[in-house]
Order: structure tokens, then C-alpha cells, then sequence
């Protein structure tokens, strides 16, 4: 009872043994992971097409309903990119951008998303995750940090465009590249220039000004909060907005309000895919983040848990007033290098970004649009991952196919297309391998119990005795392969009297195989041949001794293929 | 070249060694079918909802084409229940029953299934059928047969009724009970009393009267063509269709004359995925019997040739005013039985029915629809499999879920829904089971070189080297349980050296799992403990050797498991 309850509530774990030492790194860790989200909060909901309130707060309560049930010590939940994009597209396609019913949806998405995540973790559908398979999580992410790159080029240049895809974004760019606006441009290369030059020399610059280590990897990280401010401060003395630089504008005041927007079921039909999809999607990537954070202080993840906590996350974040939310990796990063122990650093952040709501946002008033992107730009392009892309080619065709359709479709037509075809087709491609499974007659290595494929081993062999062995489960989408296999290979042996098939790498046999196996033994017998199986695994065997194979089976079922051949090659010498 | 030829026209193979006493036998064998052909036209033309004259049509050129192209030597196309169930459901949501655009609709969707089934030959996707696993076949022809009975009801009582599942059609039939027609009702019960004594018992009495078995099974064999014959002349000699028996009434004389029907796009869009199930169905049903039929003789069927001979067939089809045919069971085994030695007998059999074609339809004016509802009845009732469902529940649960949930969703929704979420719902299950493979660690057997799953088996240990057998090949699917596997082993086993995985059954390992593996490398290489793998089969190593994961295993690669055991425990003791 107090284990379910612990591992319910995993905060009462951690929070007995909670220390002044642990509340100074928590604190310490919470200031910095404040400074760095105030900017990504923003910059994020943006790129959703969201007001910039809606980000911060979707960064309050999500990260205290996170700090309740999460298991992560030190992963950050917030905004990020490739979901604020996925939320951009699926509330695009049903209300308009800046209505109010946009943000009605976008707050719908999050709550559905929300109720997905939590259904999937009390049915403990965290293995669901699974299908999304490496090579398309990584063609899919770096699929959307190019589109999501080049959705903020308008808003560095200051020209309206827009679209779901990498064609509709170009083109509508290329379209509106006359109106562009120069103070703005100034505005947003500046501001791109400087973000690259703290990100990728900045860290050296201050060593050799013999900075300490620790100091100077936090002024790195708050790099983007002195684009704000300085462009802000920028664009308020020369008055650039009146020039045409987008600006954030008024910003409502003060904590959002608890509540549920009117929902209607027309709409909810319409988001409950797209839902589904940010919830896979913010999960694999919240989840492979907190591993591996995990991992280097030895500590356990629970993926069911983890639903269960992204999805109070996301509900709390739609019930007040926020969008969709997952676990970030750069901010995660930050806290645990920043120190975090406990995910009450989560909650100090969350105060944090309260304060800030309540406090700073009449000061963005004339931060630039184009600083945000520029932030925004600089942080997706690091998701552009080709060294996996390189290294999947190398390893399997195959996997790389489902990568390059993933991207492909993910860039050409739309986010969710992208997803959902990139795990279809990697499951359809594993079906398809598994159903023409690796085959290969086998012989005995000289002096050992051991038996090899006598293509590439120098083996003994007995013509009247031939082992085959498959190495795949057998189910219905072989069972007819091993029959064509066997009737072939009888067809070609007419000195065959014993055939042994070797199961050591069959886990399974469904109702479609074992049908084929009775098939075969029938078949077998009416050619003089008798039929034995060989290392048949226990679970297997179990089951076969449920149906009436074994009593019809012409041979006999060996323990272990050594034993089989000894005695059949005995029995014909 | 010749060869090629030989593979696509199969007939250049028999037709060269013809013999006028091949001649005779086929002849014979199509006199047979032709006489039980005729009355299942007409039957299953109804079933489908069409005039009588198409189910003739469908068993005309069809015939030709498969004799053609068809590599069964003993297949019988042409109307089948199930086929005709399908298409009435598909051809029913697009157009009136009765309407001149039901039967364009059901001419445009043999077209189609025929487009698809050619198309899969040409691009030699015969293994897709593969995925309509046994237990989902079974079940869904067990649930059109009591779906078909259940609906020919109405023609048995005369009643007005209809609907596409269980429910509706039941309904309809008792809210039209009141309705029912004395004389239809006399002519239908006594029909199906006369059929079932037929099949059940007629060959017993036929034997005690010492009639030659031949001649008696031939005798048992058209016994529908009796029921057919007796009442309609009953029907015409008592002008029983004025006393409201419903009769075939006028059918059209002459050979169907060729021609495309007016292509609608919207049509085509609308029936292309009813299409695609009933080709995938007619294909499994027919290839399924062809291949019992062709191992009785020894002989082989390709299966994608038979799509481009089914398909042919079906084009032929819907060209000459026919519908979706395929291939029979009970019309082939009574070819096969009646001593058809090659397709020339299909040609006769369609000479035969051309004939009858032309110059009997007259004569069925007075034909009851009882009268075949009854046959269509005792034909389906042969279908319902107990056997099959009783033992699938025995073997396997998991397949027998597979099958309840097609036979209930075939009963409950719709043929199509039926089908769809039985092969959705066994991929599934497939995945799911594989993404938790069975696992063991294993040792030992005392005096051999077998290691077996310590549970199981008396064997030998060590506790600084543990071996853990995986079952399953690895996979994005399984990647994440195989490192939770890993990491909970070696958190229970402080003392810990040298862990191997032996690979026996890992017939692939993907991009996915092989990111698995290299973090348990670095994670096990932490924790003090050396990784090795033992028995990886030849082509997954060569695809791991083009990574570079061989180069950073902390331990070896070993052939045998054997060798693996017996070094790394000497070197630990």
C-alpha cells in the first residue's frame, strides 16, 4: 500500500529526506533554469502561434503537477520546439491564427493531450512508445528543426508568410521577400549572429580570459537572455516598432485563471489524432532525456509513471490557460548541470516564471519578434542530427528507408504525415523481414556439439539426415514460407529419410504455424520421410503439448540437436 | 525466355502434351460442374443482390482466363458465397438494390478487384496474404456463413428483410414475420429438408441399394439440381408465383455481350478498399484450396501467378457483365473428384454454361428463390468451423482473441470491419508480444555443451558470469526491455564480472536495438562488468560489423556459447 502510494506520489520519497544542502542546489539550479525559460517560453509560444503569456504559463503549473508525480530528478517540462510546431500545425488546420478560437483549441489540444498521456499511463501503454523507432524519432526531429528554422526566417526578415510545409513556408518567403523590412532584418541577423557566437565561441573566449569553468558555462547559457534585453532596449529608444518591427506588444499581467474552455465535440474529433501524436512524440522525447539523465546518477526512470506525470503536466497546463508540454532537452541539461537534486528545483522554477509573469512582462513590451525567432533558430538547428543519419545508412537500409520517408514527408507534407508513415512503414518492414525469415541447412562443426550453416562453416553432414533451421518465430506471416522451404527441399533430396528442424530461435508458434507444421508432417510422411523437431524451447513446447501435433508427429521432438543427429545418423549407418 | 513464357502461360506446359484421354477425362468433370454450376450462379447471383443472368455471365469467360493463366490443374472458378456477401455489402453502400447503377457498381467493383489482384501479381505481392493469419480466415468465413444463412431466411419465408449485419438483417426478419408466405414458405422448408437429406443421407441409402459409389456420389453431388428442377415445375404446373412464391421470372437470353461499364471516379474511390479486402480474401480462399488440392497429386501452385490468373479472371468478368468470382471449394473438389486433369476442363465447363446460357433460361422462369435461398444455406452451413474455433481456444488464447474479435465485428458490423480489425488486431498482437520477449538465464547441462534456462533445468553457474538467452530477434520494439533486462540483472548481482548475451534466437538486430546495445556497453563498462555475446548468427554479424560496436565491446564475440562459458570461468576461477 505505502509502495503504491511511493510510487504514485514519487515526490514523498525524495521529499522525506529532503536537506538544507539539497534545497541551496535546488534553488541555485531553479535561477538559472527561470533565466534561460523566460526567453524559450516565449520564443516557443510563438512559434505555436500562441500570444507570449500562453508560454509562460505553460511553464508554471505543468512543472509543479510534474515535481508531484515524476520520476526524473532533474528533468525540466516546459514548451519546446517540435511540439510547439506539432501544436502550431494541428490547431492550424481547424481555426485561424490570432482568433480567439485558436487559442481556445491550442488549449484543447493540450488538455486532450493531456487525458491521452494519462489514459496511456493508468492502462500502462508506456511500451506504445516503442513503436517509434530511433531512426524515425531522429529523421522526424531533425526533419522538424529544418522546417522550424525555416518557418522563422519571416520573422527575421519581417515578411508574412506561412504554411505547414518546408514548399508552402519557401514559397510564401520567396513571395513576400520584397516587403521585407530592414530595421528588422538588422534586428534579426544581429541578433542570429551574436546567439551563434555565444554558443559556439563564447565558452573559449572566456577561458582564455581565465573566467572560472563554472561562471562562464552560466553566462554561455544566458546568452540569449542579453539578446533580449539589448534588442528590447534597442527597439524602445529608437522607437523601431513604428518603423515596422514586429514587437511582442502589451502582455496580459499577472497569473493565469483555472479553467476549462467550452469544448466542443466536433473539435475534439478533429484534434484527437493530432493529440495523440504530440503526446507519442512528447513522450519518447521527454522520456529518452530524463534516461539519460538518469543514467549517469544511477538512478531509475518508470515510463508508465512518467505518462501518468506528462499528462497531469499537460491537463494542468490546459486548465490554465497553457499549451502542450514536455520535458525539454537543453533546459534539462541546464538543470542537472546547474545542480538540481530533486525535482523541487521544478517547482523554485515555477515560482520563478511566476514572478516573472507578474512582474517582468510589461518590460517586453518592445522585445522584437525577430530576436525570438533568432533564439528560436539557433536552439532547433542543434536538433539536426546528421551524423545519425550517416551512421543508420552505414548499419541497415532498411531503417534508413523509414528515416528518409519519415523526413521526407515529415518536411514535404505535414508533421503528423511525417510520424504516423514513419512508424507504419517501419513496422511494415519488419513484418515483411520476419515473414521471409533467414534459413539455412546445418551440419556438425567437427569435434563439437555445435551446428553451423554448412554455407559458411566447414561442417559434417549425412545425406539421409537434414537438419534445417529457421531462425524467426513462427506465425502467420511465415508459416507458409517454412512450407515452401520444406516441400523444396524434400523435392531436391530424394535420399531424405529423416528431417530434423532446428528451433532454437523459434519463440513462438501461432495457430497459422502450427497448421503449416501439421501440413508438413502429413506431407512428409506420405513421402517416407519422418519429421523431428530439436531444441524446441520450453514456452514453445508447452503449447504444442495443448494441440494433437505431437501425437500425430511422425518423429520425435529432441532436446537438443546434438542428441537428434547422434542418434538418426546411428539408426542409418 | 521460354521459360518465362512457360511461368506466365501455363497452359503451353499441358496443352503440349494433350491426349484425347485427357480429353475424355476433362470433358466428363466439366459435364459434372457444369450441372452443379448452374444453380450456384443463379443462387449467388442473388446472394449479391443481381439478376440471375450475371451469375452466369461470371462463370463464362472467367473460366477461359483462369484456364489460361491458372496454375491449379484443378481450380474451379466462379460466384462464391463469401465473395458475393462482400460485394453485395460494398456494391449496397454505393447504389439501390434493384437499380440499374447496383449492378454498373457491381460489374465496376470486379473490375477493380481485378485491377488489384493483377497488380499484386505484376509486383509479385502474393505474400501479403500472409497477414490473414488462419484463425482470422476461419473465423471470418465462419461468421459470413451464418451471416449468409440468416439472410437467405427471408427468401425461405418470403419476407421482407435485409441490413448488413447480424442485427439488422435478424430484425427485419422478425418485424417482417407477419408477412410471411404460406406457399413460399412450403416450397423453402421442403427444399432445404430435401437438400440435407441429400447431403447427410442419401449416399448411405444410395449404398444399400448397391448402386456403384461413382455413380451415387454423381447422384448426391446434383442433388440441387432435383430441388431446382422439382420446383419450379411445381411452381408453374399450380401457378403458385400468382399466389405470391417469388420466382427468377424473365431472364435475359444470349452470351453477355463485352464492354466497360461508365467509369465514375467517385465510384472508383468509394469501392477501391472493398475491392482490395475482397481480393485479398478471394485470393487466400482460392489459393488455400488449390494448394490442398494440387499436394494431393504432388503438383505446386505459384501464388503469384495465380494473382495474375485471378485477376485476369475477374477483369474478364466485370468485362462480359459478370461480378467478382474466384475460386470455389466444393465446385473444385468435385472437379477434382470427377477426374479433371487439366484447365481444359474449366473451358468445357464454360462452353457449358454458354450453352445453358443461351438456350435454358427460359426454362427457369418458374424457379422459386426459395429454392436456391435453401441451397445457398445447406452450401454456407458447411463453412461454420467449430473444430477450428474450439481447438484455436486450446492452442493459443491470443489467436483465438484474434478470431473472436473478426467473427463478432463480421456478425456485428460488417464484412468489411470484420476482416479489417482481425488483421489489424493479429499485427498487433504479434507486436505486442515481441516488443516483451521471453528471456532466460541459462547454464550448463552437466556433461554436455547445452546450456538451457536455469528454471527449467538442472545446470551449472558461476556466480561472476551470468548468461542471459534472449528469444526474440531485437528491434525498436524490444530495444528498451532488453537494456531494462540488463540493468535490473547486474542491479541484483553485485559480484558480477563478465555478462554474455547469447544470441541464438536474435535473427536481426535493427539501428533501434543496436543503440540498445552500445548504451548497455558503456553502462555495463561503468559498473566494472565485461560484455560479450555468444552465438550471433552470420548475417547479423556482418551487419554489426559495419558499425562500430564491435570495436567498443568491453568483451568478446564468441562462436559457441560453449567457448564462451568455458574461458571466461576459468579465467574467474
Amino acid at each position: 500500500m505505502i509502495q503504491a502510494l511511493r510510487g504514485l506520489f514519487p515526490f514523498l520519497e525524495w521529499g522525506s529526506r529532503y536537506s538544507r544542502q539539497t534545497l541551496l542546489s535546488d534553488a541555485t539550479a531553479a535561477v538559472i533554469v527561470t533565466i534561460m525559460l523566460i526567453p524559450q517560453s516565449l520564443a516557443y509560444a510563438m512559434l505555436a502561434g500562441l500570444p507570449p503569456e500562453v508560454g509562460l504559463y505553460a511553464s508554471i503549473l505543468p512543472l509543479v503537477l510534474y515535481a508531484v508525480f515524476g520520476t526524473s530528478r532533474t528533468l525540466a517540462v516546459g514548451p519546446v520546439a517540435v511540439v510547439s510546431l506539432m501544436s502550431a500545425a494541428a490547431v492550424g488546420s481547424v481555426a485561424a491564427q490570432g482568433s480567439a478560437g485558436f487559442i481556445e483549441a491550442a488549449i484543447l489540444l493540450a488538455l486532450l493531450s493531456g487525458g491521452c498521456l494519462l489514459l496511456m499511463g493508468i492502462l500502462r501503454l508506456g511500451f506504445l512508445a516503442n513503436f517509434l523507432s530511433h531512426p524515425v524519432i531522429s529523421g522526424f526531429i531533425s526533419a522538424s528543426g529544418i522546417l522550424i528554422a525555416v518557418s522563422q526566417v519571416r520573422h527575421i526578415l519581417g515578411v508574412p508568410a506561412g504554411g505547414h510545409n518546408l514548399l508552402q513556408v519557401a514559397s510564401s518567403l520567396i513571395a513576400g521577400l520584397d516587403e521585407a523590412n530592414v530595421p528588422t532584418a538588422a534586428i534579426g541577423v544581429t541578433s542570429l549572429a551574436f546567439l551563434y557566437f555565444v554558443r559556439l565561441r563564447l565558452g573559449s573566449v572566456l577561458e582564455m580570459l581565465h573566467m572560472p569553468a563554472g561562471i562562464a558555462s552560466f553566462v554561455v547559457k544566458t546568452g540569449p537572455v542579453f539578446a533580449v534585453v539589448g534588442t528590447t532596449l534597442a527597439t524602445a529608444f529608437w522607437a523601431l516598432d513604428v518603423k515596422g518591427v514586429a514587437i511582442v506588444g502589451q502582455v496580459s499581467v499577472g497569473l493565469p485563471s483555472l479553467g476549462l474552455p467550452g469544448v466542443n465535440l466536433d473539435l475534439v474529433k478533429q484534434l484527437l489524432l493530432p493529440a495523440f501524436l504530440i503526446s507519442l512524440i512528447g513522450f519518447v522525447e521527454s522520456v529518452s532525456v530524463a534516461q539519460t539523465l538518469a543514467a549517469k546518477k544511477r538512478q531509475r526512470i518508470d515510463p508508465n509513471q512518467e505518462l501518468i506525470a506528462l499528462g497531469s503536466a499537460n491537463l494542468a497546463s490546459g486548465l490554465s490557460g497553457g499549451y502542450a508540454v514536455t520535458g525539454g532537452f537543453a533546459r534539462s541539461v541546464v538543470n542537472f548541470d546547474a545542480g538540481a537534486e530533486t525535482p523541487a528545483a521544478g517547482m523554485f522554477t515555477a515560482v520563478g516564471i511566476g514572478f516573472a509573469t507578474l512582474f517582468l512582462t510589461p518590460l517586453i513590451h518592445y522585445l522584437p519578434k525577430a530576436t525570438l525567432a533568432a533564439t528560436i533558430i539557433v536552439a532547433v538547428l542543434a536538433l539536426i542530427d546528421t551524423r545519425m543519419m550517416r551512421e543508420t545508412w552505414r548499419y541497415s537500409k532498411r531503417d534508413f528507408l523509414a528515416m528518409a520517408v519519415t523526413i521526407l514527408l515529415t518536411l514535404g507534407v505535414s508533421v503528423e504525415a511525417g510520424v504516423a508513415s514513419g512508424v507504419l512503414l517501419s513496422v511494415l518492414l519488419h513484418l515483411y523481414r520476419s515473414s521471409k525469415p533467414h534459413c539455412a541447412i546445418v551440419g556438425r562443426v567437427p569435434g563439437t556439439e555445435h551446428f553451423r550453416n554448412v554455407l559458411r562453416h566447414k561442417v559434417e553432414t549425412c545425406p539421409s539426415v537434414v537438419t534445417l533451421r529457421i531462425d524467426e518465430s513462427l506465425y502467420f506471416a511465415n508459416a507458409r514460407f517454412l512450407e515452401d522451404q520444406v516441400y523444396a527441399l524434400i523435392a531436391d533430396r530424394p535420399e531424405l529419410k529423416h528431417l530434423i528442424l532446428m528451433c532454437p530461435a523459434v519463440n513462438e508458434i501461432d495457430a497459422s504455424a502450427l497448421e503449416s507444421l501439421e501440413a508438413i508432417n502429413h506431407r512428409l510422411s506420405d513421402a517416407g520421410v519422418q519429421f523431428h523437431l530439436s531444441e524446441v524451447k520450453g514456452p514453445v513446447m508447452d503449447r504444442l503439448e495443448r494441440s494433437d501435433f505431437l501425437v500425430e508427429l511422425s518423429g520425435q521432438v529432441f532436446l537438443s540437436q546434438h542428441q537428434a543427429y547422434e542418434m538418426l545418423v546411428r539408426q542409418n549407418s
